[in-house]
């Protein structure tokens, strides 16, 4: 299987990185080899800690998709439009693969993404769009496929939760909490989109897509960030015997309406989620067959995510493909109900 | 797709449930149908709580292998051989696929089912064999696909997790804990496998699997139940700042040799998985790439483990096929190394 990868920071040298150190592995598991063919970023200068001997560098990534030596193409680029999602549109309409990491184009353009995917017979998968290295998306769409989901919640945006853990459980200030993030390299250079809880907000509308076969609609979310909190927050919060958590939440009503919100949440410390600290993630899924899953690692940074990535050429590689969002593009109802 | 189930215990009985319940629903995610055509079971006049007419019986479970209108057969009739054993081989050598619950009959002749499945080229799924509703299988086979596994622990027997979370938590006697599981509905009326640690063991047989690329092998699995754990035991442990859980432990050493053990051991109050009380189940897995990923939820019961046999039968109807143990079944090595 022939791939090609667009976007190499973090987690497209990842990405490679992980494709030469277990070539052998990964071959054994999708039953043929996974080849690097080409890749395209922005600065071909830079120095990057990965391996690009013999592979095919492409100078504007929308060129990849005209290609007749790939299958798949990776896309981390980011950016819900832009050349990403162009590059997205003709890879899928060429009849190839895509495999991507983009929240925010899937969030914004997902049905359509996933209705191109289904008429050209591809996949398209995302599970590094969501919670990095732990696979909610495959949980959701596969694990749980028997429930009726009634709802889910989580930390979704490791920024915040380490600026909250920090705060809360170390006496650190707001600023300092955040400056410590950046410098170990969890957060945006300009995190307003962790802080604000857009981050958790496209996150939030891919899993409740999944869980309640609704199009994803960032319109529908109701988005508070942590900017507000402070240190008489938390200390607050823990003298009532819990923790301060932001959290993405989404319910079906009785009435099918969908009700999602990201916002900061007293979660009392006899709660699982209550503990999980540092720039972990945690997703709980309620199912009316499963009962309650909780399910928790390490949400950002370029190895996880990697794992996502190549879990998915994989499953492609086996010969997985289905529907991105569980159920045909067509059939995905707004979340406001009809 | 046209579906058997052979044994309509709890389990076959919350199948059919779940299969009328949720029929629309499965055939969105399907893309088809899921029919019941045909159970086998051995009181045909037993009061059961699900609804069969239109359903064929047949009363020796193995003449479903030799049916022309059956794609899939479901094997709920629990043994590591007998009957269960020489159905699931008829079914696979038949060119029908088969999903299993059957932790002891995948333990046992996981591998050479495996061969069998993979020789007619027909699925052979096993996520209800091991934590009930919770998809484990799922996550260690594709979910983790890119990782090197280093290790795995988790609480996988949910009658121990009872009875030891009534004892240290509650001041219950082993008896009475014993006896308010069976009441519940959690353990066997034979107790045995469960407190001695066979049941965990068969679980961790085919985790070890998954994650190490080894052949399931009852024999090199050290094993100890929790008979013998005291009241002073247990309040010792909390004096100590933690608490006792029955835990399957497996980890890869250098030299490719894979250790596995269940026992009683202590967890300091600090971990997850010292927290996770009553019937529960968690397993933490630790990947080269993804880092650990944590998973919990409930283990044991009709409707829990309906949902993951039902979750196969929908990736089965999808076309996923694949490995068993995420490699071919002749590649799968000895875990005590070679």
């Amino acid at each position: 299987m022939r791939i090609a990868i667009a976007g190499l920071g973090h987690v497209g040298a990842a990405v490679v990185r992980l494709l030469c150190a277990h070539a052998d592995r990964l071959a054994a598991r999708s039953g043929q080899e996974i080849i690097l063919v080409a890749v395209s970023a922005r600065d071909r200068g830079k120095k990057r800690d990965c391996d690009l001997a013999g592979v095919d560098w492409v100078d504007d990534a929308r060129a990849l998709a005209a290609r007749g030596d790939i299958d798949v193409v990776v896309e981390l680029m980011g950016g819900a439009d832009g050349v990403a999602y162009e590059l997205a549109q003709a890879v899928l309409a060429s009849g190839k693969h895509l495999v991507t990491g983009n929240k925010a184009m899937m969030a914004a353009h997902g049905v359509e993404l996933a209705g191109l995917a289904e008429k050209s017979g591809v996949a398209l998968a995302m599970e590094a769009a969501v919670c990095g290295g732990v696979p909610v998306i495959k949980l959701l769409r596969e694990g749980m496929a028997a429930n009726r989901v009634s709802g889910l919640r989580g930390i979704l945006n490791g920024t915040c939760n380490y600026i909250l853990t920090r705060m809360g459980e170390d006496g650190m200030d707001f600023d300092a909490a955040l400056a410590e993030a950046q410098g170990r390299g969890f957060a945006e250079a300009n995190p307003a989109a962790d802080i604000d809880g857009y981050d958790s907000a496209n996150k939030l509308a891919l899993l409740s897509a999944l869980a309640f076969s609704t199009a994803p609609d960032m319109g529908s979310i109701f988005i508070e960030g942590i900017r507000h909190i402070t240190q008489a927050d938390l200390n607050d919060a823990a003298a009532r015997g819990g923790r301060i958590k932001l959290l993405g939440i989404a319910s079906r009503l009785g009435d099918g309406v969908v009700v999602q919100r990201v916002q900061p949440v007293f979660v009392p410390l006899d709660e699982t989620i209550a503990r999980v600290g540092g720039h972990a993630n945690i997703l709980q899924i309620s199912g009316d067959f499963a009962g309650d899953i909780l399910i928790q690692g390490i949400g950002a940074g370029g190895d996880v995510t990697a794992s996502a990535i190549v879990a998915d050429l994989v499953d492609v590689a086996r010969g997985q493909r289905g529907c991105a969002f569980g159920v045909p593009a067509a059939s995905l109802i707004s979340p406001a109900g009809v």
